[in-house]
């Protein structure tokens, strides 16, 4: 999907979240917030959003010269998920159906998205999993699970910090052994990489690639041809949050998206609405 | 208060409201706000954000040719204020305390505000009127009563559009011949003017004046004299609203803000919660 307009003020605040963090040099703010300013008054709007945000947060870094300005952010969010998946586990192996449990936990760890929003707090996680148990998924729930038990080759496609550690829970649910995460090859936001795959333990029951771009999606063109080889490799596609739907939703294949609806942009696109959890390849028509 | 970068999201999405409301031009819009970026990351943050504003507002109705791009908005808000004033009114009659019932009101409409969020819904006003009631109000409200009943001139601020249905209802629980109301001097965002004064009935109770700026505050010296010189003979300001706030805290007068605290900056300005109803000289140390 292209970039729309209404999307502006979010790279906006996510240019002040970075500016922020980076330094608590005032005149800097100021300085480098006019920078971002006029680079994305001159951004290309034919570009999906995260491919706008890849060519932003590239040019802050740059400037900068702060390699992974969310570091601090990203470590906060594995600590606290590493905390809070304890507990689930726990529900998990009294369900009924772990497996959709699961899928509701992996997806309500997608509200750690400091792309889609600054500041998440422990206090909105522990409001969103207080709900997850009850949450309706949007979907062919039935076609998913099939899919995945009968799927050679699953290639899930991360997305944030935190939430890997919730992604971890429900690759457990699946035949981990068919399944190949993969990650974004450097730091772009709060984006997981290689790093927190293994912090959440995923490759001790699967295999970890990166898929060498550093875009907070999956721009096909702009990964590794390795990745690209994989991703075509494929029979399922499980992509994780709205980054990777953003760039893939024109993608002609076997990819089931599972995330959260957080914004009105992506709710139009989806037809679906602000706060919906999907797990659905959201084409119905093709 | 000096502007802060934390204003400029804000600035963005009012640019992109206007851009929206002018006109159903793609083209047309992405040109705009490309235009409204580069003003923006050029912006003094020195002076207070309704000066920004007043700036940024004036460059969209220059380019525009668009007088007044908040009109539809406006006349939407002012039709559902006045059918809401209504049953507040006869709550008013059955009320023991109709001083503080009818500031509370007035401090409600206050959530009609597109400077600081855009498209308020019916929804989001019945939701606020459901509560108004009980609502806290910060400050020292005796003082605030026992001023306005000795006031020989009060001077009372109006805000926006909608919201001045809500000010007309506590200007009656005033000694309404000693009251001016003063709006903005030309159409800028939703803030009222005196049309919308009139429209509002206030002309039946109290003087109507214009301060003869388009800032969506009151900067002094961008007034006209005769205003200038209501403001220094008035021996009581009532201040309505986070723009008059933001151009007002740094005066010294015997100001009493009203408003509700909407966004994060005002709230640590103030040094109150977001979402406070306040009634108050906001100087706790003068």
């Amino acid at each position: 999907m292209k970039t729309s307009l209404e999307c502006i003020p979010c790279f906006v605040r996510q240019s002040l979240d970075v500016v922020k963090m980076i330094t608590d040099n005032a005149a800097e703010h100021e300085r480098l917030m006019r920078d971002c300013l006029k680079w994305i008054s001159e951004i290309n709007i034919g570009l999906t959003p995260p491919a706008v945000a890849q060519i932003l947060h590239r040019k802050m870094r740059e400037v900068t010269e702060v390699k992974d300005p969310y570091k601090a952010a990203k470590d906060a969010h594995n600590n606290l998920a590493s905390e809070l998946v304890a507990p689930l586990k726990s529900r998990l192996r009294s369900s009924n159906e772990p497996f959709f449990m699961a899928l509701r936990y992996a997806i309500m760890g997608n509200v750690i998205d400091l792309g889609a929003k600054n500041g998440i707090s422990r206090e909105d996680i522990y409001a969103e999993m207080k709900n997850a148990d009850k949450q309706p998924l949007f979907g062919d729930l039935n076609a998913f699970k099939n899919m995945a038990a009968e799927a050679k080759k699953i290639l899930y496609l991360a997305d944030n910090t935190g939430e890997i550690f919730f992604d971890r829970l429900f690759i457990e649910q699946l035949p981990a052994s068919r399944v190949t995460l993969a990650v974004r090859g450097a730091p772009v936001i709060n984006d997981a990489t290689r790093e927190d795959a293994e912090l959440a333990g995923i490759g001790e029951i699967a295999e970890i690639i990166d898929n060498g771009s550093d875009a907070p999606g999956t721009i096909l063109q702009d990964c590794s041809p390795e990745f690209q080889r994989r991703f075509e490799d494929a029979d399922m596609i499980i992509s994780k949050g709205q980054g990777n739907y953003e760039t893939l939703s024109d993608v002609e294949k076997n990819i089931f998206f599972i995330l959260k609806i957080k914004c009105p942009i992506i709710s139009a696109h989806a037809g679906l609405p602000v706060g919906t959890y999907v797990a659905s390849r959201l084409k119905p028509n093709k």
